[in-house]
Order: C-alpha cells, then structure tokens, then sequence
C-alpha cells in the first residue's frame, strides 16, 4: 500500500500535518481498484535487487506513489484508471539521477571550449558570470536545462549556482524533482556582494525554501581553494543545523591538490575531513585525484561522491577512480556537470562516458559493467538526495519517478539484455514520457510543464547580450 | 557547374556510357534556372576550408550534385525546384562518413558485454557467427545497421565482414554510399569454408560489384596476427589490380603487437610496411598500438587510419594517439567497429567520445577541438573512400550527399557555435533529413528506403534462434 502524505516532499511525508506542506488532496484513500495511472503491457525494469526484468508487466500509480507493479498476468481485473499508457513498445524504469549541474549555465553552452582550463575560466566563464548572470539568466537557463534534463530521463537533480532562488523557481516550474543549493564562495559572487555575508545567505536561501513540495534547498560551497576553512566550518554547521545537504567540489583537478598540499600540507579529502565536513550529508563532487586513503574517508565517514566523467575528460582534469570507490564502500552517483563543460546535460551519454572510460584507463574490460553504472545513475542517485527507498526503485510505497523508454528504434534492436542497451546502445533521445511525483513531466516527447517556445525565445535574447 | 554522369558512382563519372551504370535519366543539362531539391533558410555549415557558417542560406541540388550553394540574399530569383525543404530550424552539412563498421553484427548487438576480449570471442561472438552467420542474417542486420546510420546522419560507409554480397545488397536496397569489402581470413569461414579460397572469393565479389551505383567493392583482411603473409600480399596485390580498397585491422590490443613481434620480430606497422601493403588504398582500423616511427610510416605511405575509439574503450585496447596520427600527416578517419563491441553506430556519439577521451588521455583539453573532429569525420572520411572533392564539401560540383539537424532543440541552445554544438552537445538524434546522391533516404526522421517494420521483424525472428 502507498504511504499517505505528499508524494513530491517525501522526506516530510511521515508528518502529519507538516505546518509547511498542509494535507495532501486525497486524505481518504482510494477505493483499492481506481489508480490515477496505469502504465499496461511494458517491459518493466524494476531495479529491485536481483529482480529480472518483466517482460508484459503493468505499473499503476496512485497520488504520485507506486501502487502495485508486476506482470500483466497478475493485473487485477478490477483495476481502473484515470489514465492508462499503452507501454507496448516501451522500458519502464526509475528515473535517472544528475547528481550534479549548474542548469543556468546552459547559457553560457559552447561559449568557449577546447582551452587550457585557467583560460576558459579567466577568459570566458568568469567574465561572462560577472556580466550577465541575474535572476532572469538563472531562471530561464534553469528553465532550458530542465526541459533538456526531462527529455532525456532525469527526474531528480541536485543543481548549485549562485541566485539560486532563481534556478529553484524553474525547477518547481519544470516539476523536476531537485536539491537546489546555493552558491558560497570567498569572493563577490551574483546577488551576494559582500563575501562575508555568503553562508548567512545561503541559510536565508535555505529558510525560504524549506518544506517546498520539490525543491529541498541546500548549500553549494564552491571549492576548498575558494573557500576559507573558516567559511567551509561554518557553512556545513549551518546545513547540519537546517538538515540540509552540503554540496562541494574537491580534488578536481591535480593543481588543486597541489595547492592545498602546498598551503595546508594536506589532500583535499583529508583537509575536508580534518574539518569535520564529510558526512552522509555531504556531496563529494568530482573526487578524481583521491587516494586509496582518502577513499577509505570517503567510505567510513559514508559521503557520497558525485563524478562527473565527461566534463573532467572534456577539461582534461582525469577520471575519477569509481570502479575502486565503488569497490572500498564509497556510494557513488553520476552528474553531468554544468553545460559550459561538457556540453550537454545527458545522463544516458555520462553512463556511456563513465563506463567506457572506465574500462580504457583501467585497461580492464570487466570494470563497471552495464548494471553496475545504471545503477550508480538511479540508487546511486537515490543515495545523494537521502531518498534511498523512496527513489530509485519500482516497488508499491515508492514515488512514480518514472520514465518510459522507447524500446524499438534501429539502434536498440535486437534486445538480449534491456540494461546493456540503456548503457551502451541509447543516446537518451528514446526517453517520451516521464513521471515525477506521478505527474507526467514529458508526454510523448513533449514537455507538459515547460512553455518550450517561450524559453528557447528568453534564451534567445540572454544570448544575444552574451554572445562575443 | 555540376559535372555529368552518375552521382551515385562518382568514381565512373568521367566514364561516358558505362556500361555497367548505362547513362543516367537526365541526359540533357536541365534549364540552369530549374533543380530538384532547394533547401532554403537553413544555417549552412560548407565545411570548405576556413569557411564561415551561413546564417541563412540555400543549397540547391541537380541531378544529384550540388548545384549552388549560398546565402538567401544571392538566391537567384528566378531559381525553380521541384522540392523545396525549409530550413528555416535546420543546420545543412555534409553527411558524416563511418569509415569502419561490421553492420551484419547488429543481430550479435549487447549479446555479451563487459568480458574479458578472449572470453566474449571465443564464447560469445565466435560461436554466435558459426552457427548464425547465413546470407539472411547478414541481409537483414546490415539493413538494420543502414537505418540506424541513415537516422543518425551517415552517408557513406566502409563495411567488411563474411557474406558481404548480402550486405552489398542492403546498402544498396538503402540507398546509403558504401564501400563494401568481403572478408579474408585463414579459417574456415561463412561463404568460404575453404580458406585456400579465401582471396579468390573476394576477387570474385568485387567482380560481380564493379561499377555498381552506390556500392564500391573492397577486400577486408581480418588482421596481420589471422592472415599469412601470402595471404595479406596476395589480397593487396588483387586490390590493386582491381583498383579496390583494402582494408584490415591493425595494432588493436596490446596482445597482438607482442604477437608479431615474437613471431616476426615487427611491430603491426612495420610488418605490413615490409610486405608493401601500406599505401593510398589501405585503411589501417584501429591502430591503437603504435610508435611514432609506425606514425611516420602511415604518413609517408599515405596510408588512410581509421579509428574506433568506443570499440577500443569499450574492448579497454587502448586509444589510437589521433592528435599524433593527424599532427604528423597521417590522414584519419572515424568508424564504430562493429555494434557487439560499441554497441551503436553513431558517428556522433564517437565523435564525442574521441574529442573527450583524447584530451582525457593526453591531459590536455586543447586536443583535437571541436572543428578537427568534426573534419576528422566528414573529409577525413572522404579520404578513407578516396572520394576527397566529391564528398564531404558543399560546393558546386560536389555530390549531393547531404544532412539537415534540427537545430533548436534544448539540448542545442543557445548556439554560440555551431560546430561545438555538433560535437559537444548533439546526440546524433536531432538528424531530420538525409540525402545522398540527391536522394533523399530520410525524410523528416523517417527512412524512405527501408521497410523498418518489417526489418524489425526479420531482426526479431533471427534474434530469437540466437538468443542464449
């Protein structure tokens, strides 16, 4: 049976009567044989552990949860519902997770690339950042990102920039699930002028969007080289004090390590550590320069570990070692990155990266095998936003963050193993309908929530100031 | 002005009343003011050397040439066409060339992956093709693989594999440009059980397609480590005498350069160099495991290089050092492999990954930029069909081969760039229409050549004897 409570703020849904989110708008349950949604005759890939893929299978969906799933043969006669999808030629799976983006920079898509690093930063992004980001940049490039992360099957993201009410406004717009976290670094940065104000900020930022149906806010530290240890202290003290994750880039690059080595005579993850800030409710992003050491941190204290293999290959940064995490305990989830570094926001594509890229620098051809990556890109995910349980898997009580897949264009036939085609046959392009929270985000390829000519044409005009 | 003759056999165009093509239906030159096809208000991307996009321009094609091309403003007002296509939400290039594909291999796709390179031949691959290989298989799955790469924006091909009379026949059934070459090696194989025959058998198969339209007949020797040297010169020295392509495998794994050098005391390079096989004619595929000296070979031989890079990350051979290869005058030109090894034949999804893999591999995110790739795939594809000038270009005179991407998609906007977008950021699947030779295969995402229903069908069917 589905859990009451509301399906887009699971992690309030055991209070009741949160003071935030009010009761749902079906305090009664249903009679057990009506169902909001019923997805019939799918392949349904349920991501239960050990669970075979079921060949006819039906999901039914209920004010937003998981209400039953199984084969066709088992579908209740008596079940009826609001809206019944015909999956006959369609994959059924969890939506996928991008654990890492800063949406608003698609506008700043393809502005510069195939540079030295300092370059693109110093030259470009920075400049452009400095002169153009606003609230109207934030929202509408959040916009386009959500359109393309929707289209190609995410449907959560944990996303940090800075004016980030902005960017949560367009997630809650796009009905995207999403950790939003505001941006804190030590130097003026957009809408937080005076860099001693900037982890109050990111608190005030918190407060506002505490409780939200689904945006759970968050803080974004950027780096520990652009932090001091004293903002770093101070920004995870308040985030574990407001229960929210604390996001942050580390040893991303090797001049990174150095640095702080240099400076603080320690590594990036063990300075982190030494600072207390590694939790379950951190987010270790990029971690590709890590030691087996630091990766036992990484393990022990139970932070999670964002990579992000196209962007770090893209600026020639490495590749984060995810077949060792993954092997010492370190739960690993995937992300795209920002758009200015990689340059799309695929997750389909980043699970082929990941596991290609895997196998060629660790000259192994077993490392991270098809089920293994999917899985880092949907319970990995889970893990990262804290919905393990909730997300993530297609089991009666989970949230219907869904997604049908096209199963029969040319480049998935013929189909032995359904998983081995998501990972290394798909380009994403096969994603048509998507559900988050039980509402259909995407239907047929066509976003339900998002004005797509609206937001292609704001797009438009931002770039036209943008543009060199 | 467009040349006459044949368009879909450029290389017999010079040739009046080829027997074997016979003169084509228009034999007298058309009113200048009157073509077949005009695509208008598109943003063309000429690929002509240093070249600049045109914001909104025309292509106008006759009799399966380019006849102009230019912006809307020089549009000649009184040009009439049979067909025009608006451009107006389309880029117009080139058609990307995969220049190394096993397009029967489809029916073996994600069969079995993430083995060790001995373990999924000897028990997966291997096995499948001795008892499944037959003319029905290879017919239908290089059907297959032709849709999949018509519908990702590929206009000419290179295929080797066994049986390639069947395959040579599903091109051509597809209307795509391909360069076909029938399978030697010293073992019993489909079609030549005798492998005393196997030279012969290929002379044989480019006997019967010489001077096809569309089909170019080549002879593909598996590899210096499965062909006897009497083999390998004896297939080179027919090619040559047939004025056809040879292409083999060369320096893929680590394992087979310790091989030749035990065996022969040469590496790959110079082993084939010593039997005078490396010239303007041969494709070396993969060329993973090479020294700079075996570069300088390449390039002093003319010897065309074809990269796989997914195969080789996928397979953990290796990545070719293109950015060398190119530096030092190698031409070179990008292929899938097969799709059991990939498992997609998507040329923009390996343009991807060789842009990002070789600045990953060399540390240095300046490597092989966008605009390099990009030509890598399209001229350096003509080059590996010895078609340089005829294909590749959008110029007066030049084939019609030709692809419209739809160019406002989420995932391509904004567009500062369009190149970078082609290659950072487009998932292959944004290809609407395709022409080649004038013709056009795809239409507005839909092949026009090609029964998909009733391929599929005959994919499922073969499937299901072969399914483990």
């Amino acid at each position: 049976m589905p859990p009451s409570g509301d399906p887009q703020n699971p992690s309030r849904s055991s209070a009741p009567g949160d003071p935030l989110t009010g009761p749902t708008d079906r305090t009664e349950a249903p009679p057990q044989s009506v169902v909001d949604i019923l997805i019939r005759d799918a392949l349904v890939l349920t991501l239960e552990n050990g669970a075979q893929p079921i060949d006819r299978g039906f999901v039914a969906v209920q004010g937003g949860w998981i209400h039953s799933v199984g084969s066709m043969a088992d579908l209740p006669p008596d079940l009826e519902a609001g809206r019944v999808i015909d999956g006959r030629v369609r994959m059924v799976l969890p939506g996928l997770v991008n654990a890492h983006v800063h949406g608003a920079m698609t506008l700043f898509r393809g502005l510069a690339d195939d540079l030295p690093l300092m370059t693109w930063l110093n030259d470009y992004i920075f400049p452009a950042e400095a002169a153009h980001v606003s609230d109207d940049l934030v929202y509408w490039g959040t916009l386009l990102a959500a359109a393309e992360m929707l289209l190609c099957g995410a449907t959560a993201v944990v996303d940090g920039y800075f004016l980030e009410d902005a960017a949560a406004r367009a997630y809650r717009d796009a009905g995207l699930r999403t950790v939003a976290g505001q941006g804190v670094i030590d130097f003026p940065a957009p809408g937080v002028p005076d860099p001693a104000d900037n982890v109050a900020a990111a608190a005030r930022f918190i407060d506002r969007w505490q409780g939200d149906p689904l945006v759970r806010p968050s803080v974004f530290c950027h780096a520990p080289y652009t932090c001091s240890a004293r903002t770093l202290t101070q920004a995870k003290a308040m985030a574990r004090e407001k229960g929210a994750l604390f996001q942050i880039h580390v040893a991303e690059t090797a001049a990174e390590v150095e640095k702080l080595v240099a400076e603080k005579g320690l590594r990036p993850v063990e300075y982190l550590d030494s600072l207390g800030i590694l939790d379950e409710e951190t987010l270790a992003v990029h971690a590709v320069h890590v030691t087996d050491e630091e990766i036992d941190r990484l393990a022990r204290t139970g932070t999670r570990v964002v990579t992000c293999p196209e962007s770090n290959m893209k600026l020639a940064s490495g590749m984060a070692p995810v077949a060792a995490m993954t092997a010492r305990g370190v739960q690993v989830a995937l992300g795209t990155d920002g758009p200015a570094s990689n340059n799309n926001l695929n997750i389909f594509a980043e699970m082929r990266s990941l596991a290609l890229a895997a196998k060629a620098f660790g000259k192994d051809p077993t490392l991270l095998p098809a089920g293994q990556v999917l899985g880092l890109a949907i319970s990995g995910g889970a893990a990262a936003l804290g919905l393990t349980g909730q997300i993530g898997r297609i089991a009666p009580g989970c949230l219907a963050d869904l997604i049908l897949v096209d199963a029969c264009p040319p480049n998935l036939k013929p189909m032995y193993h359904p998983v081995s085609h998501l990972v290394y046959a798909a380009s994403g392009r096969e994603v048509r309908t998507v559900l988050v929270g039980g509402r259909v985000v995407v239907d047929e390829g066509r976003p339900t929530t998002i004005d797509l000519k609206e937001t292609m044409a704001r797009a438009r005009a931002i770039a036209a100031r943008i543009r060199p």
